[in-house]
């Protein structure tokens, strides 16, 4: 707690607008679009609001990655398959693992379409190889061509080959970073089931202020104090999947943590209207 | 039927055994595992014989491609997707397409898991970019270790991008030589609803020969004539498909089309025993 009172607090600010054909990209959370304790459950009525805020919402180029919640998680878990290839047993859990996303991913872009958004299925482990866990290569030729087509592309965090041990979990917070990157996009929208980050766990401390605007370098220290503090994440694992974010916001891409599970939250963001959330960006 | 006559034609032999790590791979035709006059209506009952044969056979490098049957077609069909972008109405069908294929991909890739064969569901449209409908870029990481840890992977015809018409349909005809070349496949072996190749189409002439083996050079008198004459394809559509298999044949693979239809042949094909169906080689 003490790295928090170090942090530059700002008040809340206008989310930036997009004003040029960079791309926007957008993180549907595993916990927004799924019932987390049901397995294989998705939350159907979420995912059909979401879809007509994104319809709402004039983008002209967005990417949407999601999450794997009560779908692909379980199945990554009872497999181990963040810990690599080490039983041939493994092999049908992470076949699995990917038809469990793509099963998910189809009532995501399914729904999308029928809300008229050109969405479009890409599966991360047909262009994606990791490297102990980090993203080696990425195939963007059919990414680029889907963007300059007019398409949303639609991927998720997935299981994946990873040439150091054989497979791994690649997550879709790392992956969006990398797709910011690589499409040099506007900004990033994180719609998660927080309103954005705390100092501490929200869900067990109801009195927490949210932290409207921090910078890297505020990122960096609080990363450092769970570290060297060597506890769990306080922050109730929100610091975590940040973390997977600060090669986008190095490299100067606006980070937006919105609140997903309440209505209009996403479309504000999109639109770049004013909306609770927490801005993390380079300075 | 002129070039016919001019065909070697050799008597039935072994197909070759597998000798050693190289590849297989394995075209199940959508007319086998689809009923093509029943929109999205997979043939569960062949895909399950099919899986089992495959599980019995022993292969060690297995590459699957299916196609699309009464999945893909009708939707590429009716969007005119092989005609390429050229009405924004075609973007959602684009799309539709492409879910269509995943759907019976899925069905392939789950009773073939059930059947203890390690499947893998690669999708061509995040891998694959076309140029004036030809495969352009064809990303191998994800591919190359998939097969290095053990997998079999799981393809199909697929709705792809395109660089020059901005989308395209990706045969799995065309897709399977491509990927015979660039895995250096021992064989190929192609199920379709037929026995083989004939010099006519066998479902209107019952009474033809089967034409048990050809070499690269009769193939290509066959398909002068029927440019020259300018007729449609006697042979019933097949002599069409095979074409797209000219440069695998080319680089010295062994093409062997058999009826996949039928009970054990692809059990045998894939084992190297003597099966019905028609051989095509280089020399």
């Amino acid at each position: 707690m003490r790295g928090v009172a170090r942090l530059a607090v700002h008040p809340l600010r206008q989310l930036g607008r997009c004003c040029s054909n960079a791309c926007i990209m957008l993180k549907l959370g595993g916990s927004v679009i799924t019932k987390k304790r049901e397995p294989m459950t998705a939350n159907l009525k979420a995912i059909k609001r979401l879809a007509r805020e994104i319809a709402t919402a004039s983008v002209e180029q967005l990417i949407i990655v999601h999450g794997g919640g009560s779908f692909g998680h379980p199945l990554a878990k009872q497999y181990k398959i963040i810990e690599g290839y080490r039983d041939p047993a493994q092999i049908e859990g992470f076949s699995k693992t990917h038809q469990a996303m793509l099963e998910l991913n189809k009532l995501v872009v399914n729904t999308l379409i029928s809300h008229n958004i050109p969405a479009f299925s890409v599966s991360p482990s047909s262009c994606v190889v990791t490297k102990a866990g980090r993203i080696q290569t990425l195939y963007d030729g059919a990414l680029t061509r889907l963007l300059a087509t007019g398409f949303v592309p639609v991927l998720f965090g997935d299981a994946v080959l990873d040439s150091d041990k054989g497979f791994a979990v690649l997550s879709g917070d790392q992956l969006i970073a990398a797709l910011a990157i690589m499409f040099k996009a506007e900004k990033i929208i994180m719609g998660v089931d927080v309103n954005g980050l705390y100092p501490a766990d929200p869900t067990t401390n109801a009195q927490l202020d949210l932290l409207p605007h921090i910078t890297l370098k505020d990122l960096k220290i609080l990363l450092n104090n769970i570290e060297e503090a060597k506890v769990t994440d306080v922050t109730g694992g929100m610091l975590g999947k940040i973390s997977e974010l600060i090669p986008a916001i190095s490299a100067g891409i606006k980070t937006f943590i919105v609140n997903a599970s309440k209505e209009d939250t996403v479309y504000k963001a999109l639109e770049g209207k004013k909306v609770v959330g927490t801005i993390i960006e380079k300075e």
